[in-house]
């Protein structure tokens, strides 16, 4: 099986394929080559790049690792307006919330938007230091912030594309989940069926358990306290394999036949 | 108000504060400082690193920015061992699902959890190229994956860091979004506690359950097989709280006792 067309065919992934990162003025070609590598891994490929500094260059292709494709079929463009073109919700980014009389949202929140509209999307940063100009922000219809930390909530450019991306990807959590696993399903089918024991073989092991715990000493026989359904409580969870129940039980037959009943 | 005392002062600031962050021989310096800024903008502060090829450097000096704090912060060790000292939860990273008999959980879950137990946490990024060692990722007691593109899902290992701490800052969505703006601990105090062992405690527990087998005859001491990882799963999948951790000791010691050395 094909296991990019697994990825491919899903509504997800075409949902993703849809979704135009566009970068203003990045000062930083470093940052232009990340935020590829970061928008592919997470399933994006649209890129526009609005009057960069310095493109192409070497270091935003080394950056870039195994997103070139990404970055070489970028489009450069001389303005924000021709990077939004035919895009019907353009989201305006920032680190934190801020009052641009737009409707805002988290990232989160912001995803799932995007996913319910299923309508041409663009997602615009601005530059590393100055973030977007005011004109820049009125050709967008809404704002999306990153929640971070008040006292230092500037994340790197590259990275913030990685946590839209991200999200974007997360935007239907169980999809994102199986695309991996659908990808992987040679692995898991390899997977040998474990097998548990029976409730009976369970409880055969406690009665086990405290038999050898009594005679051990562990256990007063006279007062046994709480101990027993302590252990008992701790084994239920860790729900033990028939291998491992298996070891268990020879373990404590091998204890056993030192103790002197 | 002082919106930084306002995350200082929340639960939730509390929380990330003790959450390490570790990263083993990272070749890059830049992407050192890269991860530094990723965990500050979060709100983590906790840095170890094990065996970097280069630091400090001037490099990862740039590239953690308004966060050269938690750069300088960081503790170099040389191994993982000491990297991990003190937590009881260890999650080892992977931008993939693995095979790694540990359980698994994607980076959302992980965080949930992560929240719920409240205990020390420490998770783990491997080198840039190889990723970690079998040996490294045995000394993790779980295993965290970033959900991505099956097709290129190689996120740079700074970038991973900034998804891990965004999703931890998120695992309280609400408080996350409530930081920036008002303080809300409500419903928090409630939380109960409970204790689990370090992972130090763990690993001396296995050592004692292992010398106890060996004597008892279950483990052959010239061909010991597997049954000590097979056991060490077992318990580790199960994960016993501290006073489940000192009953099985307590247990263990009293068939001991009966036992011939």
């Amino acid at each position: 099986m094909n296991l990019s067309k697994v990825l491919m065919n899903t509504h997800l992934s075409q949902f993703l394929s849809t979704i135009r990162i566009v970068l203003v003025q990045t000062y930083h070609p470093g940052n232009i080559g990340a935020a590829a590598r970061a928008m592919k891994t997470m399933g994006l490929n649209e890129l526009y790049l609005v009057n960069p500094v310095e493109h192409p260059s070497e270091e935003a292709h080394n950056r870039a690792a195994g997103a070139v494709d990404v970055l070489e079929n970028a489009q450069v463009v001389s303005s924000l307006d021709e990077a939004i073109e035919g895009c019907s919700l353009v989201f305006a980014t920032s680190a934190r919330k801020r009052n641009y009389d737009k409707p805002q949202a988290n990232v989160r929140k912001a995803a799932e938007q995007i996913w319910q509209e299923q309508s041409k999307t663009a997602i615009v940063f601005g530059p590393e230091r100055m973030g977007l100009s005011n004109e820049d922000i009125n050709l967008c219809t809404h704002h999306l912030y990153i929640p971070s930390n008040p006292d230092y909530g500037i994340l790197n450019m590259a990275s913030a594309v990685q946590v839209v991306c991200y999200e974007l990807l997360q935007s239907q959590p169980d999809l994102a989940d199986e695309a991996i696993f659908a990808a992987n399903s040679k692995n898991l089918r390899s997977q040998k069926q474990v097998e548990y024991p029976s409730r009976d073989n369970m409880l055969k092991f406690y009665e086990h358990l405290e038999e050898s715990l009594k005679d051990s000493g562990f256990i007063n026989k006279n007062h046994p306290g709480e101990a027993m359904q302590k252990l008992q409580r701790f084994f239920d969870r860790g729900r033990p394999t028939q291998t491992e129940l298996n070891m268990l039980r020879g373990a404590l037959a091998s204890f056993e036949k030192h103790v002197d009943k």
